[in-house]
Formats: C-alpha cells, sequence, structure tokens
C-alpha cells in the first residue's frame, strides 16, 4: 500500500495522478521499481518500448510465467488501476525470493494501455505479444512529437522494438491481478474473483437527421424532432440492457443540433456502448436495437445513419490456468467469484499469443480512473498469498 | 419586394443579411429607408434608440395609428423578418398619400428587436412603450462597448431616451405585419392571418444529477443513470404536448457530462419550452411535466432540479382593432385565418400601452431567421390593400 503511495507521487501533474506513457513521471516510477525490483532479486531491464521487466530465470528449458499490468494512468487517476497488479506481482518475487521455483518468472511494468499520449490503447502489451504495427511510429501526440521521437527522447532505440515481443514457446502464460473497477465483488462481500472472459464489446456512432423549426411557431405534428426519437431510442437501449441478462447498453455521449432551447432540434449524434461475455448475444442485441432506432427514425420522419465504430470480440481466459488460479484461492479461503470483465485489459492483447488468466481484487465503491479509487489492504494481502501458492504450484 | 432585396443588402457580413442594432449597416438602412419614405409624403425623424419614423400628422386632436416592425436581423436572416413590417406599412402610407384621413398615421422601424447585440430583445418597442429600462444603458456587446456608447457612437443622445415614447393619449392602435414564421397558413392554403392572441412562453432549466460509472463494469441494475431518466422526460414532453391541444412543448438543447462513450452520464441539464395560447394550460402542463420528471428521478437515483429562466403570459390582441382588421380582410377576399402567433413580437411589448392587432402573412416553408425564408408577392400585396382598406375606414 505504501509502494502504490510513492508511485502516486511520480505524476506529471503536481497534486493530481497523472502518469503518461514515456514522461518524466514515468521516468521516475522506473527510478522507483528500479531498486525494489532489484531487492527482491530480480535482474531489470527497459524494453525498446519502455516496459520495465523485473526478471528471475528458471532452471535450463524451463518456460517464465509473467506477471503484471501497466503503470501509466489516465489524467487525475487513482492509485491503484494497474500499477496495484505490478506491485503485487513484485510482492510474490519477493516472497519466493529465497524458494527453488520450477519455472522463471518475469514482472512487468507495462508503459502504455490507457492510449491517452497517442490515442492507441494497449501499446505496451501489443509490443511484447508482437502485434504492434510499425507504422504507430509516426502518430504524433498533442506537442506534435512522433512516437518513435519520444521512444528516442526516452533514452530508447525504436529499431530495437521487435526484440521486445516475447517467444511463445518460452511463456507459461500471463497472470494480471488488477482492482474490479466495477461494484460486483463489493456486493457480494468477496474480496477476490476469478475472471474467466473479458466481455466483448461494440462501440457504434448514431445519427438521427429531421428538420430545425421554430419551438414557437411549428405544431407537435409538423416537427421532424431528432431529439424525440434519439430520447426514445436511449430508453429503449436501458429496456433491452434490463431485459438480457448480463448485457450492458450505454449512451454515453450525445450532441444536439442546434442545440438551442427555442429551435426544435435537427440532428442528435450519439454513441452506443454494448457489452456481452457471448458475441452472440451482443450482436443480436446490436441489430435488435438497430431496427428499433430505425422504425423510430421512420415514424418521425428523420434519416437515421449508424457507424460501427470498433467491435472487439470477448476474449475466454486460458481455463487451465484460471482452473489453477481458482484452485489456489480455493485453498486460501472461500472458492473466489468466477466473473467476467466488463472493461478491457492488457490481457486482452497477451491473450492473442499466451495463456492468459486474470484476478480480481475488490474495489470498494467501484470509482476508477479518479482520485477515489480505492482497495482495501486486507484484499491486497489475500491477493499475494493467493499468487504466492499459484506460482509455488506451477510445473514447467 | 424589390425593396427587401435593397435592405437586405444593408448587412454587417457581405454575402449573409446580418443587420445589427445601431450597427453601420443599419446606418445603411435608414440612409436606404428615409428617401422612401419622404416620397410617400413622409416626414423622418430618428429617435433616441435609434427607431426610425415616417410620419404623416393627422388632424388636429386627431390620434394616431401605428404600423410598423423591426429592421435589425439575427445573423444570417431572411430578408423579411421584420423589415416586411415596415415596408408593408410605407407601401400603405404611398397608397394613401394623396387621400384625406381622419387620423394621423407613423410608419415604425424599430431598430432592435432580435436581442442579439446587448443579449436584450424588443429594446426599440421598450423606448416607444417607455418599458425601456435606463440601467440596461450599462449593458455591453461582445465588443464591451456600452448600449449608452453605441446610442452616441450612432450620432444620438441617451439623455433624450424619456422623449422616444409615445403618449397613449395620442396612439390610437399599433398594427404589425408579419410573416407567420410557420406552416399554419400555408398548410391551409390562406394567405393572410388575423393573430387573436401571441402565446404565453415559458423557458425552464432542468437537471437531472446521477452518478458516473464504467459503461462495462458496472451493471445495469446499479447505475444511476442521469440521460436515461432525462430522455425518459424527452419522451413525456412529446407525449404531454401531443395529447394537450395546441400546446408547444420543445427540449431544445441537451448537455451531457462527462458526454464520453464509455461513461455512464452523471449530469443531464435540458431546456425546456412551452407555449401556449391560455396561461392556465401552460402552466398546468409545466406542473404535469415537473411532476413526472421527478418522478422519474426518483426511480433512478438522481437528484432533480429546475430553474423556471422566463415566463411571458400570453397577450390577447384588442377586440376592436383585431375585429376591424378581419373585416377590412373579409371585405377583400376570403375571410382571414384567425390565429395564434407562437413567436413574440414587437406587438407583445407595444400591448402594454396601445391597443395592438398583427396580420400575419402566409410563409411558404415556414423556415425563418434562415436565409431560405419567403414570401409571396401576391400575399404581400393582399395585405396592402388590406390595410390600407383598413387605415381608410379609421375614425380618430
Amino acid at each position: 500500500m505504501q509502494r502504490c503511495d510513492t508511485l502516486a507521487l511520480c505524476t506529471d501533474e503536481p497534486g493530481r495522478v497523472t502518469r503518461l506513457f514515456l514522461s518524466p513521471a514515468m521516468r521516475q516510477a522506473h527510478a522507483t521499481l528500479t531498486p525494489w525490483f532489484q531487492s527482491a532479486g530480480l535482474t531489470v531491464h527497459t524494453d525498446a518500448l519502455g516496459n520495465l521487466i523485473g526478471r528471475r530465470p528458471g532452471p535450463p528449458e524451463a518456460k517464465r510465467l509473467l506477471i503484471g499490468s501497466h503503470i501509466d494512468s489516465v489524467p487525475n487517476a487513482g492509485k491503484y488501476d494497474g500499477v496495484l497488479g505490478v506491485l503485487i506481482g513484485l510482492a510474490v518475487a519477493e516472497a519466493l525470493e529465497h524458494e527453488p521455483l520450477a519455472i522463471g518468472l518475469d514482472i512487468l511494468a507495462f508503459s502504455e494501455e490507457e492510449g491517452v499520449r497517442f490515442a492507441k490503447p494497449y501499446l505496451g502489451s501489443r509490443a511484447i505479444a508482437s502485434t504492434f504495427d510499425s507504422a504507430w511510429l509516426a502518430r504524433t501526440d498533442e506537442a506534435g512529437v512522433t512516437l518513435s521521437q519520444a521512444i528516442e527522447d526516452f533514452g530508447l532505440d525504436p529499431t530495437q522494438l521487435p526484440a521486445s515481443a516475447y517467444d511463445s514457446l518460452e511463456v507459461l502464460g500471463y497472470i494480471e491481478p488488477h482492482i474490479e473497477q466495477g461494484p460486483l465483488l463489493e456486493s457480494r462481500g468477496e474480496s477476490l474473483g476469478v475472471v474467466t472472459s473479458i466481455i466483448g464489446q461494440s462501440r457504434l456512432r448514431l445519427s438521427f437527421r429531421g428538420r430545425a423549426a421554430h419551438a414557437g411557431t411549428t405544431p407537435m405534428d409538423s416537427r421532424q424532432d431528432a431529439l424525440v426519437a434519439a430520447a426514445t431510442f436511449i430508453t429503449a437501449v436501458r429496456r433491452t440492457a434490463s431485459e438480457t441478462p448480463d448485457l450492458r447498453a450505454t449512451v454515453g455521449r450525445v450532441e444536439v443540433t442546434p442545440n438551442a432551447p427555442n429551435v426544435v432540434p435537427a440532428l442528435v449524434e450519439l454513441s452506443l456502448d454494448v457489452r456481452h461475455a457471448e458475441d452472440e448475444i451482443r450482436e443480436q442485441s446490436i441489430v435488435n436495437l438497430l431496427d428499433e432506432a430505425y422504425h423510430l427514425a421512420q415514424r418521425e420522419g428523420l434519416a437515421f445513419t449508424v457507424l460501427e465504430r470498433s467491435s472487439q470480440s470477448s476474449v475466454k481466459m486460458d481455463p487451465a490456468l484460471t482452473a489453477q488460479l481458482h484452485s489456489a484461492a480455493s485453498h486460501h479461503g472461500a472458492p473466489p467469484l468466477s466473473m467476467v470483465s466488463g472493461a478491457g485489459h492488457d490481457a486482452v492483447i497477451l491473450s492473442e499469443r499466451f495463456p492468459v488468466a486474470m484476478l480480481f481484487l475488490r474495489h470498494p465503491g467501484g470509482v476508477s480512473h479518479h482520485p477515489d479509487e480505492t482497495v482495501e489492504e486486507a484484499d491486497v494481502a489475500a491477493a499475494i498469498e493467493v499468487l504466492t501458492k499459484f506460482v509455488r504450484s506451477l510445473r514447467p
């Protein structure tokens, strides 16, 4: 917990926790983590994307287990998102330092997950999973600095990026401990959860286009009010999500044009975020909602358009690793909650190359990406014990 | 029609019609109107607020009829809103120039109705109705110029403002010809309408406050989604307006916070514009809608607040003047449509001191405050003939 507090002081904005990819605050975080890693007997290096890696070699020919998460943050973040996973990994390495292990152990601190600086998330884990596209090196941040330049400014060599990738033959798996960023464990009174899958997600942009008109002189039956149809659609999204078990559907963004109190709205653009652990249910729900949007638009005499902005299939955790993690947690205390992750994580990217599993910690209040983010010390201790037991049980 | 085209060239923004209060374009409009007024036998003066007045004196002791409207415009306006009423008044004066009249006649071109430059509408008619508050002289425009300074810059003397006011004993009434700014006459196939009342209007600002939450990790039944309640409210506004004859209720403005696709909305602020010719129906509808909003907020676990921004009672036109106008129109052709004005006009202000009546002209397409604003030449001719007949029939 103290280490979380200390890392929170590595910030690009004094008084708030803001730690951007390859920023001075990240350099400071590396300088803070490195002696901690070393005093746990780990050898430390930084790969060409700025991922900090603490390594305990295994016996010859033995595979390596990776434990970690990210250490970048959103602006004005909390102290635990990402960071806690790295520090739990470190605590496990410390606990096992003087025990023989049948495997190698790498503690990973990914340099980039949030997508803040270059509007592209998961850069750190993509380098590890060799799904990093070198075209991204030309992307620029808000100050016009290219990703390539940012890497050089951090003292690293972008031409060495391919060497960041891990060979899947040498990796036993990747374990990511993380705060839940949701209310489920707290509401069930559980401290730990084992993730079975990471929810699939679609993001769409919808628009309803009618006709601006005078709010005083235009009779109700002569209107083509884009907002009335959009509002009815928003209520339909809630109804569909409430009626479909475990579906999460959200309209989070609304833009109205011309957005004047005395003008009937001509255009409403809105976002739609739909998530479910089962891709088929997510896709069918979207089809149903778009069908409803189309009919609402027709009824009001509007044009309706839809654009799919992104679609991410749900990701299953590795059944064997997850069962072992579940078993280690059950031996520690009550069986952990098996649950779906509603948010994306580095584990999504690493699952493309390696077996992955995730351990969730109760997240009181459920507020993430916010200074109020919190975690209970006893839950952190439990997570460290469970993962220590888990690593100890692994065979190459 | 040609005069409307010529005045449209008096603009503060070349290529668009934008004529602001006491701007260079308004000076140009005065320079254009003055010789037109004079050649109709009118003597011309400008009062201390910049209202341009063309006067035909009546017999001694006779009262005066005022005909007019405003010549300022919104940015990127059409050619007819306001201007057409002044030019119809001028055409009536021309038609009657060589006839004896039992009354005096003033053609008024108000300098300010739209409220654009000083964010305060109806300044011109308020000066005439002696409801101009001298505290407004300290208001500033976007450039920081005070109203007082703007009057001086136009070559006028703000200390003379009280002299702008007309004595109600000398005024027979005020007639405002205006485009309908709505679709009713066009949909009924009528060219002219006589206004019976100007609709009352309430403007409110509502807010629903819930709690921001992660769109992926927060189950539907744990949300306090401000947008879901606001959207349900918007559908209730439409339903109420559709079920209540002649009620017009509009949500035109919506602001969502934080307005991000992956965050459950914490705060939604929206405008509510409610209008009806009967004040009681308007007020009862608002009570019902706010009651519904309150219950929607409760159901979702939100805080609900409401602020009344303005409330304008409906204004009845003078029954005698309106009957005479109706009669003159009936003698010209088919009886005109008796109708409610859904928008405010200078007549609202002048009704506080003088008998007022309004003549509406069909407005094809119904689009106002827009370059597409249009009017039919035959309807303008009819309006001129009706008003000429009307003025001829007046007795002091």
